[in-house]
């Protein structure tokens, strides 16, 4: 059955929106011409595509480029705070929330604590981080992009089983829609973190095939395949963390044993820094034991930094283990691009040289030599910017991710 | 710089050819003008373009379709034995070679013994294997398509390293290209395989994402994404027969320790059940050592289905480490069809619920409800199958891989 003839109008004109705004933000500023070049589209549509955008604020004129023979031409470009995003990063015992414009710059940004909260009072801290952002804001805003540990179905912004939150089959996506009027994108929050390592991170041309890896207090990746997210048939793609890699492992948050969370995390290398104490010398000696108990990722570091064969053990393990995990992405993947990020990156060269090193042990030789492991370059939240990100492609058709 | 016009114009045109070719493949007999309307082409060019292959005698009318109001339109159809294949399965001791039509159907095999031969000796196979199939030829050859175990550098056709074959950067694309004259494309034969059973597999629709693992003498994976053949950056995706996974492993071909392949394939199990029955009773008591030595897989198989308990500890064994291997490949991918071949599957269905029980314990309970992990379903020899279609994709741009 064919549309309707006025529907097939409305669904090409918007098409043609997006191939528009897709041109001006990947090709920065660009006459009407090129952009009809580009796009296929006739002068005359650009153009009337074009006043439509001006008109509505998002794009303006800055003045005219360098002549190829006639008349130099008007070149045009996105307004970058002409729409905003809020930005929410839902993970490890904070919210973390800001307001970011269409080039990926964060303009005002608020965390909450969380520590301690059920399922209802975390919801309760994500809805007052909305409401505090929009009344902050100082533009229109184009929507909602929301990262979030878990399995997420981002078709419909279900959280369907968030370990760490107590979140299970939570359509936050609609909760927030109904809330605000706005349009939400919800995503597993590695995945996010992986799209914006892609579309702001590092410099010179993007690289379209990484991995990007969390390790904080769960373990997740997120990756990128031809310069798009893959999220898996399940929007589960890079669950890493919840994989079995020991046999008689410990107890995870998941309920299983053996998860990789159990041996990489944050919390994990905590646990054995703090057992291996207290099987040590001075525990033996009847001590030290309840001074470990309030051992915390901080101490942990402090003691590693100081070079405690316990803490050093604990970490270089911790990195042993993440490396196997890589060594197997990298086996099913073959991306030479590996970044890492979260709390755990701060254990610094050490740590990530075991990381490597395990990494490369097993691998085919081919794979290790061109296999890059590196730290994350971004300073800011990688997973603010990455939900952000998916927010935008998918009310702007900006193209970054499916 | 702009391209010559003349360039332009050529390349245009190939573009379209590829195009109504394409349309042709995937929608079966068809209009001029339906293939007009899915190609967004003119009528004229469609028709000129029509005109050209009727005369390559790679199209046909067969007959006048449905009207749809005016005057019925005449169908048209590729004609599958327009242009032949050779394809290649370089493999396993047995070098087998088909001529594929365009439909992937087979009608001429040769199977030639490599067992024993170096890599020049093995060269020499190849190149009789395909001076057999062009005698056999009854039509033109399209190409030659080549899959073979090892990290193929498919865009110069150069095996990087094949452990089995004890290949090294060997240029076997432009070698059998100078001697033929003709194309050809040269992939990793797991790689093949998985495109094989994406584009010829099942029945109903096509499954865009898939796993397809080869357990045999090698154990690797091919990977389709999205209805894509992904190779990864250096071409060496789903090669996870490589990758460490046992401490203190037995050493693989690859020069290194405690490979997948030591503990799944079938040289691994048949190791196995030989030095599980030489530390047996009967050994024990002096006798059985000598007569295990000969045991090859169809021994084991035998020994298996009679519930010998050694063939049965070994079997299971292998079958649970392809399982954990496949429960981060899982994890990774977020894949809900993984598809098994190779010799090791004919162990049947206690070792394929070992593999399957092992890949559920290690992934979190969403994933694994949603993993199908099962036989593949193809009677022929899949690799020579899956290196036809990517020559045919590569030449006629049937998009089936990148």
């Amino acid at each position: 059955l064919p549309l309707p003839t006025k529907a097939t109008h409305q669904r090409t004109r918007e098409h043609n929106v997006r191939l528009v705004l897709r041109t001006l933000y990947d090709f920065g500023p660009t006459s009407r011409a090129e952009i009809a070049r580009r796009t296929h589209l006739t002068r005359t549509t650009v153009s009337d595509v074009i006043s439509d955008l001006a008109q509505d604020g998002m794009v303006e004129e800055i003045g005219r480029g360098v002549s190829s023979g006639g008349k130099a031409p008007i070149l045009l470009r996105i307004v970058s705070g002409a729409r905003l995003v809020i930005g929410l990063d839902l993970g490890e015992g904070t919210f973390t929330g800001a307001l970011v414009n269409l080039r990926g710059e964060i303009s005002h940004q608020v965390d909450l604590p969380v520590e301690g909260r059920d399922g209802a009072g975390s919801l309760e801290v994500v809805e007052d981080l909305v409401d505090r952002l929009r009344a902050e804001a100082t533009g229109p805003l184009l929507g909602i992009g929301v990262g979030t540990p878990g399995i997420i179905d981002s078709g419909t912004g279900t959280i369907r089983w968030a370990v760490n939150l107590d979140w299970q089959d939570l359509e936050l996506g609609r909760l927030l829609a109904e809330r605000t009027g706005l349009p939400v994108y919800v995503a597993n929050d590695s995945q996010a973190a992986a799209l914006a390592e892609y579309a702001f991170g590092g410099v010179g041309p993007r690289i379209p095939n990484l991995a990007a890896i969390k390790v904080g207090r769960g373990v997740g990746a997120g990756i990128v395949l031809g310069g798009r997210l893959w999220q898996g048939d399940g929007f589960g793609a890079g669950e890493i963390g919840h994989v079995g890699v020991v046999d008689d492992g410990a107890r995870c948050r998941c309920g299983r044993f053996g998860c990789l969370e159990t041996v990489a995390s944050a919390e994990a290398i905590v646990a054995r820094a703090r057992a291996l104490a207290a099987e040590g010398p001075r525990s033996r000696r009847g001590r030290g034991a309840r001074q470990q108990d309030g051992l915390a990722l901080g101490d942990v570091r402090a003691a590693f930094a100081a070079g405690d064969p316990c803490a050093t053990t604990a970490v270089l393990e911790g990195g042993r283990h993440l490396g196997a995990a890589i060594a197997m992405l990298a086996g099913v993947l073959d991306v030479h691009h590996v970044v890492l990020h979260g709390s755990v990156t701060a254990f610094g060269d050490r740590w990530l040289a075991a990381v490597r090193d395990e990494a490369a042990r097993r691998s085919m030789g081919l794979v290790a030599d061109a296999m890059h492991i590196d730290l994350v370059g971004i300073a800011s939240n990688l997973t603010v910017l990455g939900a952000s990100a998916l927010l935008m492609t998918s009310e702007l058709g900006l193209e970054l991710a499916r």
